[in-house]
């Protein structure tokens, strides 16, 4: 063998998870693993009709070549739409991506040396670990409570090169931040230089009222903010975006170029033909009320079907319950025994960049029936009693 | 200011060219700077028919996230083609990027660090070198002549982390390896262990005959194949194809699912729904006839009017001649007064890794109407020949 591989390569893991939730996938399994969101929403009639408008109006341009930057429009959308957020943001200063996923590639690729510090919450999302890991982030885990993260404990990620926070209804712990939180969390990344990678894949899924304004409003150039259109129209386009102050979006745009060109100039037109005119005005809080339906499902299976010790919060928006079991249950030991009983889960050891807490699990409620969610939390629930009569008290 | 860069990105440069050549956008400029394949090759009529068709029979799939490998039924394809031209492909090494771009992005994030050595042909592409350079790569220029690299050159490379090479109609030279040079090529690189990284963007764009089959061919495990959509149908889609060998295949899965998750099923659903009959049997040799005529147009219009001291190769596929011009006269330096006479070139030195030629450019015939390329060379050659009236004899 001839091939020497990068040092980075160490850090590119296959996911254990994944191998894992590949049984799941198998017929009769009730999957509460995924992190899709329910197809049910994907506004197919709309996609369909502005496909075939790109291609009769604008072919020629749609199928060729693009601009590294996106789509004019699109950039300017986006732009007018985080204005009304509160964000100070110049279409300029956006950049289309594949996916926020590849958002937090980029900003990786630009601020992340071999042994940086990165700062992040704990738990925290496991694809912007995936995304960072092979640029060798070291990272540090900031002490929080069931508000999210202290302000107190960014001092201990001073001098890191960000902070990294997904502050609305998060992916795996549902935790969405208040205002004052989310207030003194900026004050104090701007008073010890800590700047902020803001991902908000989740925000528009508010069940009752809208998330406080992101961090990103009152940190000015020491920002940078990621959006997605997975979630409010369909993933399998591959689009997201990038806020980034003037200082980074050169350095972001030229990685960007390095990584893929520029995202597929067809879906930028056919998402920007689909949300112009105000679609996902009307179309979102379609969204919003087929998932809090869901989310009120699963709380009543969860308070009807675990075992009282286990814990969890009830998640104001997004797509998951975050559970807590007994100190000494151990839920990546417990997947292949739920997995026989029927049920799936996204054990919570994986969402921790520092010391796990093994005692966690994700559930997702977004794109399974009521009847199955019942059925899958029961199955839970018996395995989790089970394994509880087997801890020492 | 807060924000640290990583030392990568100093190796993120913004591209001089690129900027030279947005004044080529302005009416009246005859680009043949261009790097576009021709829009009037695009199959907009299958591509909506497909559009409709995915949208119409799998929405929820085709719209949903999707496994990082790509779409089965595209894999498929892609190893059955490759098999054709004398690949031993198993679907199961193939994995679809978002463009070939991403394929060289991957290789680079897989087997480059800080000061690796790789082995480039000289001239390259010039997105190879984008795409390897925040990886921060020491390229080792392989000396050649007219029919390529010379295996010889080859030793000066021992040791490389690999040689990247794009065998068919070379972007930017035009140059085609020959079968004899291609063998003693994978020979000597399987002697001294070197493997290879072989890009065919343009293989099908072939004129007169095929190509020789590819390097890869003879080498075993000791290559990386990549291969595109973008010429042979549009790529605005963003569709291309890496062929891996065990060893690296993971490794490379890994760093894809970190980078973007998975390239976008709609239109991987869609080109599959195009090609999948044999639509590229009938539609590939339509693109061929158009640029060869092209080419021919050129031809033409070079041997009318630049001055005899020009050199250039008829390319016999792809799409872009390569021209050198007398000791002395810089191409880089000339691009303002080519562009204030109303014509633009890429200049040559964007191309090499090493010691650039300065007195070679590059010229697209693909995208422009055979009047307007005349006018445009002719352009040239006056800019050229009151250029030499200035160089000492």
């Amino acid at each position: 063998m001839s091939w020497t591989l990068a040092r980075r390569a160490a850090r590119l893991e296959p996911s254990t998870i994944r191998e894992i939730l590949k049984v799941t996938e198998r017929p009769g399994i009730i999957s509460l693993a995924g992190g899709l969101p329910s197809a049910d929403g994907f506004p197919v009639q709309a996609m369909a009709e502005a496909s075939a408008r790109v291609l009769r109006d604008t072919p020629r341009e749609a199928l060729q070549y693009a601009a590294s930057e996106g789509f004019g429009p699109l950039r300017e959308w986006v732009a007018a739409e985080l204005a009304t957020q509160g964000l100070q943001a110049d279409a300029a200063q956006v950049l289309i991506t594949t996916g926020s996923q590849q958002g937090l590639d980029l900003v990786g690729k630009v601020l992340i040396d071999p042994g940086s510090r990165v700062a992040v919450e704990s738990p925290t999302y496991l694809g912007a670990l995936q995304a960072f890991n092979p640029y060798e982030a070291d990272y540090v885990p900031v002490a929080g409570d069931d508000e999210g993260p202290r302000p107190e404990g960014l001092d201990a990620a001073r001098g890191a090169r960000f902070l990294y926070l997904l502050p609305n209804f998060q992916n795996p712990s549902g935790r969405c931040l208040t205002a004052a939180r989310r207030q003194a969390l900026a004050a104090r990344a701007l008073a010890i230089g800590l700047p902020i990678v803001e991902d908000n894949p989740y925000g528009d899924l508010w069940f009752d009222q809208p998330p406080p304004p992101p961090l990103s409003a009152t940190m000015g150039e020491q920002s940078v903010y990621l959006g997605s259109f997975s979630k409010v129209l369909a993933p399998g386009l591959r689009l997201g975006y990038v806020l980034a102050p003037p200082a980074l979006y050169p350095k972001l745009l030229q990685a960007k170029q390095a990584a893929d060109l520029h995202s597929p100039g067809f879906n930028q037109r056919v998402v920007h033909e689909v949300i112009k005119d105000g679609f996902l005005r009307a179309h979102v809080p379609t969204i919003r009320a087929r998932y809090r339906a869901q989310r009120d499902a699963m709380r009543a299976a969860l308070e009807r079907q675990l075992p009282p010790c286990c814990r969890w919060n009830v998640p104001a928006g997004g797509m998951f319950f975050w559970v807590e079991l007994p100190q000494g249950l151990d839920a990546t030991a417990l997947l292949p025994r739920a997995v026989d009983a029927g049920v799936a889960y996204v054990p919570g050891a994986a969402f921790f960049a520092g010391d796990a807490r093994a005692n966690t699990l994700r559930l997702s409620f977004v794109t399974v029936s009521p009847e199955r969610i019942e059925q899958g939390v029961a199955a839970l629930g018996r395995v989790l009693a089970e394994a509880l009569q087997q801890v020492p008290a």
